[in-house]
């Protein structure tokens, strides 16, 4: 049921780097490549609402079908007319199948061929899913492009473990393209394989073999070394058609979407830019600032001068810490808002400098001037958030 | 220094009852009254940002002295431009000058006439202020209207305390009133009394006859009977002058605004609407509705279908209740909304009908049509809530 309603128009790549430039057409808008989708996996990215995030310039938002089947139930946003409608998003909405979640925030019982029994990571309660199940919620929510599901392994499985779990993917794939039954949603995909480079070839050439709409990257940026991240992105991009569009699922550092563009990638997603805002992160040009750190406490300026967004045009970075330090719900707001402004100029600048033929020299410049967190806070910081989202089943 | 610049204009007042229409001036725009404030605290209506303050129709915010002070400090205020430029706020701001946070909120140490020596709620240190220090704060603050300092006995404390306090109240007044440099803020009294109809005549006599601004009535609607407040306001309005604004501190609930307005108070604020909101409670014209009740689950119409805030305009009440079931801190925010709109669009009926004449056919109309929260529930909610405030510290 792959079709065109949906299709991604290639518009230029750079002549240095895999770095292109290109659109994704849907019925809810065009959505200009690369692009980054804020997570509002529960039908709302957090804080804030659909006006700020057209305002700010998001195109495409990513909801997830784990979340939306436990609460509030795939039937209820079917009855109201859909997710975008549900969500008062005009914009483009991508939706996960739910399979990392299902692997990594439920509890798992049972995975066969067939599917997954799992249960619900709320109320325990349990639940059957199949790859015909998660399509035909996918079809019910209504989003613009819809995933397969897929087996998602850890990061440190053994290789027998890593490709069972591909083999398995790839069959899963199959049943959801052969279930769609609407032709007005893109279905894509999702390359597993871990941190093998012969299991990445070997998926990425069994799905493209298939023939979907786009094809994810799935299964990196969740533990392994950032070396070994860019170094599978490279092997599995160098394997996907030209043509379509290519989704690195869960990548959202600047500096990371600055690499994984640079390799080719279309389209990416993180909850890392709205929830480091709620932690008090704020995006700048030399890295990220803690606003609740003593040397904001009485500074006149915005937290980030040159910025343009709401926030930085609007208060004080005293003002911003003040709201942090009193917990005040609008902190996590005002920071939500600068962060995706800041990504979304940053998608901007990319598309620019790719166009006029500058990416290069961006990206260089960039990583001089950004300072990213080091390696091991990074590491340190993702385990102690992947164990924090174990304890809250 | 009471001056003319923050002046009251009556313009209006009905025939039937004690309703009245006028305006206030402020360097930060005209306010026309009976007006609602909005309680931002710690510098912030929590959850939203000015500009939608702006977009609902709120002309005038309270903020509070003793918040401020605590944090971020009055000196960072100061150093950033004042209140207004720290907020963000266009509009008018009046600040509470804290006498009833460290009477209620701050752990006591000690009254005397002199002033109060308390410790902080948040760490627990040891404050020294007096009725010379909150003029001195709220000046550097720099809100439109400003509060002298009062003492706030409990509802339920004896004839002779009260007395006492009421003295000590109408002393510090005097020394507010004495120490004001600023000749662009305007000055309120407090009346106390308690629940003591003869306390309320002194009260408000003394402090008339010292001259000031404006007149607020404290010390009520702390967990007395709702027909006592009413009776105290009758009291006390009587005494007071015409052409001087009134206001009705800590009242808020719709059926308690139109009360109030029709016995001659001008100018409201209360936590209320917006701490309900977060809790659920949203306001229709037939009372109030919890979104959380399973009822909602599935409703595709907007919780209040006559209202044309953003929130009912965008979203159906199904939506709403997800994401209070979910958490979601959209949820908090969207119901703000509604509520503070609701409120907003209460005045302005107010207003309109007290202007053509039909203020009192208004108010039965809207008592018929309203079913408040039973007087039970209302004590047993306020007891809770005052209780929690307590353990807070």
């Amino acid at each position: 049921m792959a079709n065109n309603l949906n299709g991604f128009h290639l518009i230029q790549t750079c002549p240095d780097c895999k770095a292109r430039v290109g659109e994704l057409r849907t019925s809810h808008g065009t959505v200009p490549t690369p692009v980054f989708l804020p997570v509002g996996s529960q039908g709302t990215v957090k804080t804030l609402t659909p006006v700020e995030l057209k305002d700010i310039g998001i195109p495409m938002v990513l909801a997830n079908t784990y979340h939306l089947y436990l609460r509030p139930g795939i039937s209820v946003i079917e009855k109201m007319g859909g997710l975008h409608k549900f969500m008062g998003w005009g914009g483009a909405i991508l939706t996960d199948s739910g399979g990392y979640q299902v692997f990594s925030l439920a509890r798992l019982c049972q995975v066969s061929d067939e599917g997954v029994v799992f249960r619900s990571h709320i109320d325990g309660s349990e639940h059957h899913i199949t790859p015909e199940l998660i399509i035909q919620f996918q079809e019910a929510l209504g989003a613009d492009i819809i995933m397969a599901l897929d087996e998602c392994p850890a990061h440190d499985d053994s290789f027998e473990k890593v490709q069972r779990a591909m083999h398995r993917t790839h069959q899963w794939a199959e049943r959801c393209q052969k279930s769609q039954q609407r032709d007005d949603q893109a279905l894509y995909a999702i390359v597993q394989g871990g941190v093998f480079p012969e299991l990445r070839r070997q998926s990425a050439e069994c799905l493209t073999s298939l023939g979907f709409s786009g094809y994810a990257i799935g299964g990196l940026s969740i533990g392994e070394p950032k070396k070994v991240t860019l170094n599978m992105i490279e092997e599995t991009v160098a394997l996907l058609p030209e043509d379509k569009p290519r989704y690195l699922m869960g990548v959202g550092s600047p500096e990371d979407i600055i690499e994984g563009v640079a390799r080719g990638i279309d389209i990416f997603d993180s909850a890392l830019p709205t929830r480091v805002a709620r932690n008090g992160a704020l995006f700048t040009l030399e890295g990220r600032r803690n606003i609740r750190n003593s040397i904001y406490a009485q500074m006149e300026q915005p937290v980030d001068p040159g910025c343009k967004c709401y926030t930085c045009r609007t208060f004080s970075a005293a003002y911003l810490h003040h709201l942090f330090d009193c917990e005040e719900l609008l902190a996590y707001r005002l920071a939500t808002i600068h962060n995706l402004s800041f990504i979304s100029n940053l998608m901007q600048k990319i598309k620019s400098t790719i166009q006029n033929g500058t990416f290069p020299s961006f990206r260089d410049a960039f990583s001089t001037g950004y300072k990213p967190t080091d390696e091991k806070t990074r590491l340190s910081q993702k385990q102690r958030w992947l164990e924090s989202r174990k304890r809250s089943q």
